[in-house]
C-alpha cells in the first residue's frame, strides 16, 4: 500500500491530522493500532470529556474519538487496524517511508508521529482497569479534577515532582482536602512549586509513604497507605497518579531522531518538524507540557498543513525526484 | 468588576481558554464585543466549518461559536458583550490589568488576549457581505476550498505574495484551472514558491492585473478584470482574497508589547506568554501561520493552563502580594 501521509496513532492528534490531509486529498492512511480497547488513545480511558471545546454538555471520550474518526473517513482516510512493528526510512525513491506491519507494508512519502504517552500507573491492588480505575482513580487532575465526583471530597496524589504538586494545587480547587504522598523524605518538584504546597493549608504530605491498596466497593472510599512500616487507611475519593507519562517513541527511536531529555520527541518551535525529515510529531509523543486532548488536536491540525506543504515543495523541488 | 482571568475576544481561542479557566474554577469574564454579528470571530463570516474535529457532518460556524459560549458558562463564564476600549497595566494592587469600556471597568489579574484577525478584504464591487461574500467569495483556501461548490470549477486568487501562491496550489487538488491575480509584474513569493504555481499545468498567472467586479446572482459566476487598462470578464466560480490578514492588537499596541515584523503578537516559543507578564496571546492574533478553529481552540487551552500557572506564581510568590 501506499499513500502520501501515513499517520501512525488514533488519538485526537491523530484524527484531526487524517480529516485535514485527506480533506486536502493527499491520500491518508492512520494505522490506528490493532486492539480495538487501545484504539482512541488516553480519552478511552476516561469516561466524560467537559473541556473539548464544541460540546456544551460533555461527551464520552470514546464517542469523541469515534465521530472523529467518521469523520476522517468521510474525507477518504484509510483506517488500517494494525500496530505497524518497523517504520524504516526509504530514500531510494519517491516514497520516503516504509512501515511494516503483520499483514503487510505501508509506503509513505510522509509521516505523522501520533502515538501519544502512556500514563505511568503503580501496580496497586485494587487500582486496575477492571478495579477501580476511572472509578475515583485518574492520572489527570486538569481533565477529571471538575468533575462533580470528586467536588468537596478528601482526595490523594501520588508522586513528588513538578506536576504531582500541580495537580495537588489543582485539585484544591474542588477538594476539600488533598493528601500528596510521596515515597521520599523531600519533593523533587521546584522550591517554588514545593514551597507552594507546603504553604497550602488544603494540602498534607505524607512523606515516605506509598499506597499499597485501593479500597471501594463501586468507587473509590480509601486507600491503604504504608509508612514507615505502618500501614493506616485514609478515606480518600479520589487518587490521581502524578508520577509521570512514558512517550511512545519506539518506532522511531532507531532513526536517532532528537528527543528532549525527558524522552519526548522534540520538535521545531512553533511546530510539529522533526529532526527527521518527512516525519512530523503531534500529540502527547511531543508535548510534555499541555496535554490536552484540544492540544494534541491543534498539533494535529498543525502536522497535516506542515505535511501538505512538505509533500508540496518535494514535488516542486524534485528533492525526492 | 473583579476577575481572575479578562479573555478579550469571542472565537475558539477565546471560549476555550474559558471554558478552562473556568472549570478550573478561576474567575473568569469574556469580553465578546457589543456588535452581536462580529461575535464569534472569522468562523461567523464562513458558512459549513468541515474541518473542526469532533463534528463528523461538519457544524455550521456560528452554532460552534454558541456551543463553546455555551460550554463556558455552564462553568461560570460571565460573558460581557461590550468592546473594551482601553487595556492599562496597573501595578499598584493585587490586580494588574484595568479594561475599561462604556459601561464601566474590569479588574483583572490576568488577561488572555485572543482579538484574533482581520483578513484584508478589497472594496470590490459586488464583493460585499450582503452580495457575492461567502457565495463564492473567501479569504480561506484551506477552509473553503474543499467544499463541493467549488470542485472541479475554474477558481481565482488574489494576491502575490507567499500566502497566495500557497492558496492558489492547495486550490488545485480540487479545481480544474486556478487563475492567480496578481498587481504587479512579478510574484512578491519566495522563489521557490513562485516556481512552484509558474510550473504548474492548473495555474494561470494573471500579471499586472486587478479585478474590478464580482458578478453573479446568487452565488459568483464571474470577475470582470482590468489589466493594462483593458478590461475582460474570466468566468470563475470561486474568488479567494490572499493578499493577508491584520492581527487585532489595538488594545495592547500602548502598551509596548513585543511584535513580530508583521505586526503579530510575539510569544514565547510553544508558549502564549508574551513579553507583558500575566498576559497571554491565543489564535490569530499571534498564529500567521496555521490560523485554524482548532489550533487556534488548542492555544486558548494552553493560554488557560498558563494563566492559571501564572496566578497560583503570584499566590506564593507574592509578587503582587
Amino acid at each position: 500500500m501506499e499513500c502520501d501521509v501515513l499517520i501512525i496513532g488514533s488519538g485526537p492528534a491523530a484524527w484531526t491530522a487524517a480529516i485535514y490531509t485527506s480533506r486536502a486529498r493527499l491520500s491518508t492512511v492512520v494505522a490506528a493500532g490493532s486492539i480495538q480497547f487501545m484504539k482512541g488513545g488516553q480519552l478511552m480511558t476516561t469516561t466524560d470529556v467537559e473541556n473539548f471545546p464544541g460540546f456544551e454538555n460533555g461527551i464520552l471520550g470514546h464517542e469523541l474519538m469515534q465521530k472523529m474518526e467518521q469523520q476522517s473517513t468521510r474525507f477518504g482516510t484509510i483506517v488500517l487496524n494494525e500496530d505497524i512493528d518497523k517504520l524504516e526510512l526509504d530514500h531510494h525513491c519517491k516514497v520516503q517511508f516504509k512501515a511494516t506491519y503483520e499483514g503487510g507494508v505501508v509506503q509513505a512519502r510522509s509521516v505523522i508521529l501520533a502515538t501519544g504517552a502512556k500514563v505511568k500507573r503503580l501496580p496497586i491492588p485494587g487500582s486496575g482497569d477492571h478495579e477501580l480505575w476511572n472509578k475515583g482513580i485518574s492520572a489527570c487532575a486538569v481533565c477529571d479534577g471538575p468533575l462533580p465526583f470528586f467536588r468537596n471530597q478528601e482526595l490523594a496524589v501520588i508522586g513528588g515532582g513538578d506536576s504531582a504538586c500541580e495537580e495537588a494545587h489543582f485539585l484544591t480547587h474542588y477538594a476539600k482536602k488533598v493528601y500528596l504522598i510521596h515515597r521520599r523524605d523531600t519533593l523533587r518538584a521546584s522550591k517554588i512549586m514545593a514551597e507552594r504546597v507546603k504553604k497550602d493549608p488544603k494540602i498534607e504530605i505524607i512523606y515516605n509513604a506509598e499506597v499499597v491498596e485501593a479500597l471501594g466497593k463501586d468507587s473509590l472510599e480509601a486507600v491503604k497507605i504504608k509508612q514507615n512500616g505502618d500501614v493506616f487507611t485514609k478515606e480518600v475519593r479520589g487518587l490521581f497518579f502524578a508520577i509521570g507519562h512514558t512517550p511512545s517513541t519506539e518506532l522511531v527511536d532507531a532513526m536517532g531522531i532528537e528527543k528532549h531529555p525527558n524522552g519526548y520527541i522534540k520538535t521545531h518551535s512553533d511546530s510539529t518538524k522533526t529532526s527527521v525529515e518527512g516525519l512530523f510529531a503531534a500529540g502527547d509523543v511531543q508535548d510534555f507540557r499541555y496535554r490536552q486532548a484540544v492540544t494534541a488536536a491543534g498539533s494535529g491540525c498543525m502536522a497535516a498543513l506542515e505535511a501538505e506543504k512538505f509533500l508540496s515543495e518535494v514535488h516542486a523541488g524534485g528533492i525526492a525526484g
